[in-house]
């Protein structure tokens, strides 16, 4: 048996341990061989190749980033894309192709997968926003870093007597800013999945400050909107990869709120902080169960599926399933996030 | 409404944002009012009371322990424990009592739930073995420090080529051996789940020596138990509470390790530092989610339940379900652990 | 005797652990009151005073932020502002005022001292710019947190074949940028102490990304600023508190390797988080030796001086000849930066 | 010019940060080549040699531990010792020798250095004993640790009214243990700088809990002893490196507490987990000034020397001067950690 790994998208922490466990597993007992493409698709279609042995992960495991290498590419975007990932792959023997990545990668799963590729996908985006799995690689270490930004902020913000404003990734779905607002105590989250309105934000802001307290922390996902008919301009431009081009949120609220209060406001832009470094353990461990299932999945015989973790169980979900689906924040959660303000 | 709150057994963090988020909860919309009572059952018995307001969880989020005190104490096995609960509970006028506690406050709940008393648990143990809830609040965090100690161990380790065995907490079940042990890269993990080989466990570290390197990681549960018919000699002896009162096994197996392979063998004993301190962003929002699921449940009229984490769901299960039963952990993340080693 | 207590100018970690020993050594042997002013000089000239005792301390030496609450006011920027101080002064019959503050707040105090007061300063800035003492509290802290952003970012060059560009603070001096490089394993580090030329630091990543390696990190301190005669044209805006008002620095570097290279290159600012949350040991340990040392200062008599660490030694030195001094990085520490890159 | 570099004695944080800069500053502008020794002096007898690029240094900076390997070995504790030293640096051509190490590592190298080896010594040593620089490489990240481990111990403490004792390392002096105390808080430090009387420390203790609070931190250096006359009959017994051989001086103050008290009391040993894993920013910066350094001495032509940090300067000093000397804890340090109680 021949498998095929690559990393997609952007990097995250988390990834050395699910290409450390695929290379583990495969390489074990099974006695399969592992070969790498570097930079995401790219590879495939140039044929940039790297065998992988145990000596390639040696300590690895702590290592935030994908020692593969990474690119937003889409094999369908280029001209020929398709062909030259189907050449490669027969060039190379692979019998199976693990893909880790996000929304972008598994988009391309699933075409090469239509394409009589066998394909096993691994998720990962630090925004949490794969459908069909509790949890995707690199997500709990961007809310670790997030929430350890808004717990320093917390004391800058009491001291001076200021607002905070904390802007997160989160395009889609708020799940770093839901998350990292509970763990850090933040007065307010503006998450995509409930416009807000900025009418309602500053009053609560004065009523705060008139009877409770003299500052506030406000967790900003970078892709909350405000809701239709606020009296508060702004369209979001995204690109042709569903990124955010337009101005940020984050500025455009903390100066709404500087404005329209008077209040001391500041804002972070946490940026790419949330993406690199050493994985917590919740994602070493994600990213080793995973790699061991999608290898395991891969010698039943399995294709076109995702790994998932469900409760406390890793599963296989049909790729078709999850593909180009978004998941969001449970009202429960938002609720939560809420009520603790 | 009157609500009634303790925290029993052992601390460990996450108590107080579940508090934080019980009285915030409870006193929000609902207008209820929250008393607590010091140092778990004892407090109860005694009627050691204190109203808890907004005031009195202001920056307590972040901070380990719990503000309540804890108390290894059961009101049962006290002589007229039970009548001076109900004693209390009566002269407070306690609608509903929220226990957050481990296996032995949970079994205690429900003898107060048997003689009439409304109440909803909430699960709280580093050991994470409390049945019907994916995570207890502590767990999270016991998982991050002793991953930390394992990388810590580790450079050592390989710096002077020795075998370093780290004992772990974990009495009937191997959670926090297991995950730490796959998040730190760990040789080897026994775990009370699986009864260990010493010459199986020599062998293999004779072998790994010889062959790949020169240094090993060897993570023990407090409640791993050598196989019957191993040649190693070891019986657990335990106290009144379940408690490990014999002699450390990690450093049972230290010695084995070093009398049998001559390699230069150190162990590290965690303790109480895996109980303490800041909690993990996780153990926050579970802590804060549980408190305020608890809160909706009381208000909803449920009683005899316990919150738990079920997926990305909160819910609440019977408490009669779960009360007294050991949630072990499951083959397949044993196994990840093995085949990663 | 009557100790007056103020914390002035940005907050930062380790003000708590110096506000703690002081009261805490004050209030001991010597038997001493201290009387808090809140909010920096502004609390002095409004009379807005708080007694501070051991219960008022408890707790705060792991937090960030000052009890007391800090301003940026000048005293006699405002019009009779030292007439106040004197006033409140008086009318709280003050023997001896310890000052806890950065550039602004010593000029201050300087100021104070000439009309007679008796004053302690004590040094704290992120910057680490005060003259006369080996380090000021907050630095170490901020270094820790930048360290921390660059390893995070490394990860994702390193994944990404990119230029990551880091904007740490430091206004006049290059202590954090220059610290937190080393630490961080930096390939190039801007400091204002070398005004840097940025056809040779494009030439440079060139140069390394042609040789070497595909991916750089370059630390640029707020402060930094092009060489004259540099083609690239950029001049810093000052307010009249000396802060930076002017376009970031770290923006423009990244622009101008961006459009002069081609590499993908991305900018983080890192803002107010490396001002904020727990102390560092080093942080909590100096304030609380800054805050004993102080208070005997007072008790011995002295007056007119500053706290300050001379190598193992905490010592005081004369508030005249260290008010309004700047402590710039010295050469062998700016070479060490350069040779590891 | 051929330099030759070992890491000697127990391992630590930081000694890679050294490792790479002496290779870094050696083959750079110098045109030097390295040689490291493996597993220190045992390396240089045995000819253990490996040659050092820039290749072999990649990504060490924030790992612990040393690339080379290091041993607890004497060159003279063994027969012949000398001769092998003096016939592998010949036959390797070496020029100066660089010994990263503590008192046992510059011990054996103020011996080289008397047969005429031009050695240039670099202090680590987690315990800071080491005389003539203000620190050694490992200190600052072993402090770090001990402050996390007793903040964590602290809340459980607080929780279940508890006396913590934490034994921390310092054989010779107590820089951990009173360093570690300040910043965490402790009630009282124990170090070998102040002999203990028992008495005086549970009478405290006791005053303690009925006034003020009901639980306390207790802080012992494994190197702690009680005075004479005490009635604590306790005597250190110690191998024949200084180590100390006989059972724990915690375990032994643990008991007399719990016995002459009635508390609740309970020990933790910190053990191995303080030398390990990423060193600090400090840490990091200290190995990496005195690789640089160590290189310009040598260069210079310097020899019979150590790089120590003095102040805001690193500087050489004789090694004469310094070998064999303990640098203990300043009596105005100890004050602090006793008023601060």
């Amino acid at each position: 048996m021949r498998i095929g790994l690559l990393t997609g998208g952007g990097d995250c922490p988390g990834l050395n341990a699910a290409i450390r466990a695929v290379v583990k597993q495969a390489t074990g007992e099974y006695g399969a061989t592992v070969t790498g493409f570097r930079n995401g698709w790219r590879g495939v279609v140039d044929g940039d190749v790297v065998p992988l042995g145990r000596a390639d992960i040696r300590n690895v495991l702590p290592v935030g980033g994908t020692l593969l290498g990474t690119a937003r590419f889409h094999p369908h975007a280029e001209h020929g894309g398709l062909d030259g990932v189907l050449a490669t792959l027969e060039a190379e023997r692979i019998d199976s192709l693990i893909c880790i990545g996000g929304d972008g990668t598994l988009h391309a799963a699933q075409q090469v997968a239509d394409a009589g590729v066998n394909v096993i996908a691994i998720p990962k985006t630090i925004d949490n926003d794969v459908e069909g799995t509790d949890l995707s690689i690199g997500f709990h270490t961007a809310v670790n870093i997030a929430t350890e930004a808004i717990d320093r902020v917390h004391t800058t913000a009491e001291s001076h007597n200021r607002v905070m404003v904390v802007e997160v990734m989160g395009r889609h779905a708020g799940w770093i800013a839901v998350n990292a607002g509970i763990a850090g105590g933040a007065e307010v989250v503006l998450a995509p999945e409930e416009p807000f309105e900025i009418e309602r934000l500053v009053k609560f802001l004065k009523h705060r400050h008139r009877a409770h307290a003299n500052f506030s922390i406000v967790v900003v996902a970078e892709g909350a909107i405000p809701a239709e008919g606020s009296s508060m301009d702004y369209t979001q431009e995204l690109g042709r990869f569903g990124e955010i081009i337009a101005g940020s949120i984050g500025e455009r609220v903390s100066k709404e709120i500087a404005e329209r209060t008077g209040f001391d406001t500041r804002l972070t832009v946490l940026g790419h902080v949330q993406r690199g470094g050493s994985p917590t353990p919740t994602d070493r461990i994600l990213g080793s169960r995973f790699g061991v299932a999608a290898v395991d999945a891969a010698m039943r015989g399995e294709s076109q599926v995702m790994t998932a973790l469900r409760g406390e169980q890793v599963v296989t979900v049909p790729l078709a399933e999850v593909a180009g689906r978004l998941k969001t924040v449970p009202s429960e959660l938002l609720r939560v996030a809420q009520v603790l303000a």
